[in-house]
């Protein structure tokens, strides 16, 4: 993909005397510019969207983040921080080429405290890593994006990254504390402390956390644990109409379950799972499945909700629970749901568009989705976390030329959007805005909105070398806020 | 006391032509300036500080307090934001007069949301007010700061206000989707939604929530709800020891309860209560008292939960617990841990500092407060909300002379936060910084991160009309993060 000149954004394109004083202000090893790294990290998992950079630096300290950044900053070059590349929007790609620093390197879980109950860990841990390591202590670190087992920490806290479990346990911003990141000047700060409550200034680690590499690179971060829970149960509900899987889902939370997964499957989902697995009999003439977890300390008492909501389903025309407590039959269960991303994406080229509305709207937004493809000619498959009312949009190519493919998606996405936003949702659930979501943020958040957020990218990166190009709908960046006389102090 | 010259801060007194000209813009009885409302606006809850405003303003709607902001920044007034005057950290004092703008008007309940479970409610309802319209619904609200009859929802979002339940619960952040809020130059802004999850640009909402009235006016909120536990149980634990008594609440989280509320009191504390209240015999002995309080949808698990804890404390040396399951006994027991405060500031005039640490340092807090007390003459009494690691130090001033209690009171709490940073706590763990914390912030943060402080209030706030004179330990202000070379872009 062509690159953006970086000119268009106040930057400078890398000259070969970059690499040469970065080399020197680094030492060995840090510096990549083979072509075939240089094409490894041109991509992330969104799309077929690749960038290639001019550089790929993999430091193995926060000092040597503070030199990069400070040369970068004087020099105007851009820098995109990049984890484990698994971003689904494109977050990651060096849209105007430069500098692409990888965390990767950064990767030692630094202490896993059992009485403060907090884990410190560096960016470039694997979160699944951190989980393991704190579950074999008896704790927990609930935050499970689908990418888990390949992700990183900082990348997480970057995009505020979800999943399954974000319905009981909150995003991954609930479970940060404090952070250790570099500014774009080359400044290395700490935010927040191990406490569990602060009231000591702004909360500039909430403002890191989501800020998709554009406003610091997080190094390290301090993290909430708690218990591990000792048991957990599964349970599959098929409902013969979306609607009333969608009233299900309601009526769930407004009783006091408090599931820690509420994941909803529409029929044509089930029907793509339906070839690469053997599904469940009660499951095949189902138009939407819910499958839920519920964790705690008591299984007997699981059971007895799992049967409350069987109960309660079964009034609303769901055909009788599928319920497994042990871990085989949990991990049968969850095959089903963890198999339908992969599933839907085999059944041609797709857009996944990652939309989030009011819970109540959950039914209207699978409509609205079913009307924006229908309307342009496309098919469009839900899935996601309904409790959240957090769905996955796969629009399909189907048979589609390349070109037309490509304006009817467009349009798709456009109509979803604005309905999505008309529902009183928002662009993105999870997946952050990243480069592919930007065109959408006029809808979702007013010209003062963004104003403001012009401001906070200004005033924490003035030159604008950090992850150029992204979450704003165009690369202009203001300076401030202007009063409203038109000066400044 | 003698207010702060505001030219010093960039601003310019107020004179009788601003009466005038905000008279003819915002109409009829929305100014007040006689003599008897100056006085009254001139304090919160924070020991003596008396501090008169110039004016006081009272809008009924966010377009008036647009018109108020472009106003006052064009003219470089100082205005500070006051919801009840509740706060404890001097937060609403207008420390160079100007005006203090009241949300009070703006008190309505906009709508409870049974299907979504949200609220949404305008500044100046009274926390309570809200919490019991949610709960005749079945729902609930759960931050419960301890003026929680007559404080008002957006001092507590500007404060993150927390209380004895946070320990479970989260802080007042936690509950906040969105906000309506005015920027200093006016503009009228909305951040967040009422989805449960939102991907989409930065965490506005959350850098808002415990900025303390200093980068923008709230003007209304939606907030989470759930549904309302149906069962609580109260209980106190007696402990022959203080050490004992912060080791069971270690052991309490890592065990993986989850209680509601965990308090508690030392014995100087307890003798002061008991003043006020017959004290069960129980804690007669007691060397500090804690009170659990769980909350679950069934009460014999509650009951169960209880005497498990009874066993591991007994185990640690506590006395058998006093359990209530009833409301009438929860009350009684709930009145020993709510007049604690009262019973502590009739012992003799004091200041209240409010210190946390990480969970494991609770006994080593109270060490430190007794020492800095000691080291100056004077004599600390600690309880507050052991589960959270933060608890109210207060210091006594006995029979000291103005002078000397003035001077060793300052002394101590200087010992008090230096020791408490050292153990890895923080300056506020929920009063704020407001204006009574400041010259401790560079206890608590490094000049980088002052520095990013200043850049984010300078983007927001460029002017400095905002709350002036709060948070930033010295009134001056630099317009941004100095980019390494020196330069802006």
């Amino acid at each position: 993909m062509k690159s953006i000149d970086p000119a268009t954004l106040g930057l400078r394109a890398l000259r070969a005397s970059d690499l040469d004083e970065l080399g020197r202000r680094l030492g060995e090893g840090v510096l990549l510019a083979d072509a075939e790294r240089l094409s490894a990290y041109s991509h992330d998992e969104t799309e077929a969207l690749r960038f290639p950079p001019d550089l790929v630096l993999l430091p193995r300290d926060a000092r040597q983040i503070e030199a990069i950044l400070a040369y970068a900053n004087q020099e105007r070059l851009a820098v995109t921080p990049r984890g484990a590349g698994t971003g689904l929007s494109g977050g990651a790609l060096p849209v105007c080429g430069g500098i692409v620093l990888g965390l990767e390197r950064m990767n030692r879980i630094r202490e896993i405290d059992p009485r403060d109950l907090v884990a410190v860990a560096e960016a470039g841990v694997v979160t699944a890593d951190l989980q393991r390591a704190v579950e074999e202590r008896g704790l927990f670190y609930p935050p499970d994006p689908s990418s888990r087992e390949s992700c990183q920490l900082g990348g997480n806290i970057a995009d505020d990254a979800a999943g399954p479990r974000t319905v009981k346990y909150g995003s991954t911003r609930r479970w940060v504390l404090g952070l250790e990141a570099v500014l774009a000047n080359g400044s290395f700060i700490t935010t927040g402390s191990r406490t569990r409550k602060d009231a000591t200034g702004y909360a500039l680690t909430q403002l890191l956390v989501g800020s998709e590499g554009t406003l610091a690179v997080i190094t390290a971060a301090t993290l909430r644990l708690i218990a591990r829970p000792r048991a957990t149960l599964t349970l599959i509900l098929p409902f013969p109409a979306l609607e009333s899987a969608a009233r299900a889902v309601e009526r769930l939370f407004s009783e006091g379950f408090d599931p820690s997964a509420c994941e909803i499957a529409e029929r044509a989902a089930l029907v793509a799972v339906g070839r690469l697995e053997s599904l469940p009999r009660e499951l095949l003439q189902a138009e939407a499945m819910l499958l839920l977890e519920l964790d705690g300390d008591d299984p007997e008492r699981l059971l007895g909700q799992a049967e409350a909501i069987d109960r309660f389903a079964s009034g609303l025309g769901a055909a009788p629970a599928i319920v497994a407590d042990d871990a085989a039959g949990q991990r049968r269960l969850w095959q089903i749901r963890r198999r339908v991303g992969e599933a839907v994406k085999q059944l041609s080229d797709y857009k996944e568009a990652d939309a989030v509305v009011p819970r109540s709207q959950l039914a209207a937004l699978v409509e609205a989705a079913r009307a924006a493809a229908a309307r342009n000619g496309l098919t469009a498959i839900c899935y996601g976390h309904a409790g959240d009312g957090n769905l996955h949009v796969n629009l399909l190519r189907g048979e589609l030329s390349g070109g037309l493919w490509h304006e009817r998606r467009d349009a798709a996405e456009d109509d979803l959007f604005r309905a999505v936003v008309a529902l009183g949702g928002r662009i993105s659930g999870e997946h952050g805005i990243g480069w592919t979501q930007r065109r959408f943020l006029p809808l979702a958040i007013s010209p003062a909105e963004l104003a403001a957020h012009r401001a906070l990218k200004a005033a924490l990166d003035p030159c604008g070398i950090l992850n150029p190009g992204k979450i704003f709908p165009d690369p202009w960046i203001s300076t401030s806020i202007t009063s409203s006389n038109g000066g400044g102090r």
